[in-house]
């Protein structure tokens, strides 16, 4: 990029850095979720916090980073989920990935519907949840064609019910069992109430 | 409290002091959430942080007295609710007040169900979710009686179901339609399937 032969970061330097970002940061968002210092995650990468803006120019676009391996673990287990033949266990599995997505870190459900609502171009987690919402409408008319779920519900109030169950999830403050029990209210009140199938 | 005649701090002072911090943490917690600064608190109250540490020793506590007023308006509205007829709008309104109190401060349902699940004794915001979750305990079963209510719910899964919405609405990424479904969503869950009212 300089054309005085000043540059001091040749490209590998640049690709070590931001790879080096990325763990510290993966590493950080799990140990304190979010909203964690973005100076700690360049100290810990041994870069200065101009070289993580410099990469990463907001906190969402350093999250929309570290999300990408996760983005494909859901893309993948989306491929498998396509494949069930009963429409309405596959939504039921699909907002269970949806959850575990929304709860790889804590405080992470907060600024993904924030992105969902607030439909900012530059946001680099709004195409995420943009995708997520869509896929989530897909299997909720598949299902609603199959009597399985009510014909009022829609894709996003799915999407909300899972991330909230995420943001529980997230607190730690719940059991497994308690978990069950919140999700098996909300299948029960996405599914046709006259008992069918 | 001194008897060497050193105290400083007349009886009228400490409680000014007291009022003084109150009020500032209302403020803080209303603009900034639950995490706000408490330096900052303690500096817009005209005091050292020492001063807020020796009337509110831990965040919590400082939460909770901030609370107290709400948790006054939250028990005259159960005085309201309990002469309702119908034990199922009692229960719904009782939800609903419940999700108020919770979403009084960006961040609060957070520590509220923590101290739920944690039963810390030394904690002063679990006697009032204790209260909370016996209250609804005492909602969902009079409608249960009544037949409004599926028999497998319990006042903890509304508590979780209330706390989640609150949380929804905190995050200030939804409007008031997306959240009317989400409450109808839950609703439909904990009523019976069999269409009885």
């Amino acid at each position: 990029m300089s054309i005085d032969g000043q540059s001091r970061r040749p490209r590998a330097d640049v690709q070590r850095n931001r790879a080096a970002l990325l763990e510290a940061a993966q590493r950080h968002f799990l140990r304190h979720g979010v909203g964690t210092s973005l100076e700690a995650v360049a100290k810990e990468a041994g870069v200065g916090p101009a070289t993580l803006y410099r990469h990463f120019p907001t906190r969402e676009a350093l999250l929309a980073a570290v999300l990408q391996t996760r983005s494909q673990e859901l893309v993948a287990r989306q491929e498998v989920i396509a494949r069930l033949d009963d429409a309405g266990e596959a939504l039921r599995q699909w907002l269970r990935a949806v959850e575990e997505y929304f709860s790889a870190f804590n405080g992470l459900p907060e600024p993904l519907i924030a992105a969902a609502r607030a439909q900012e171009p530059d946001n680099p987690l709004t195409l995420s949840c943009d995708h997520i919402i869509a896929t989530t409408d897909e299997y909720v008319r598949a299902a609603q064609r199959t009597g399985k779920v009510r014909p009022s519900v829609t894709g996003f109030d799915l999407f909300l019910a899972a991330s909230s169950v995420a943001w529980v999830m997230g607190t730690g403050a719940t059991d497994e069992e308690s978990l069950g029990r919140l999700r098996g209210l909300i299948e029960s009140g996405y599914r046709p109430s006259d008992g069918a199938q």
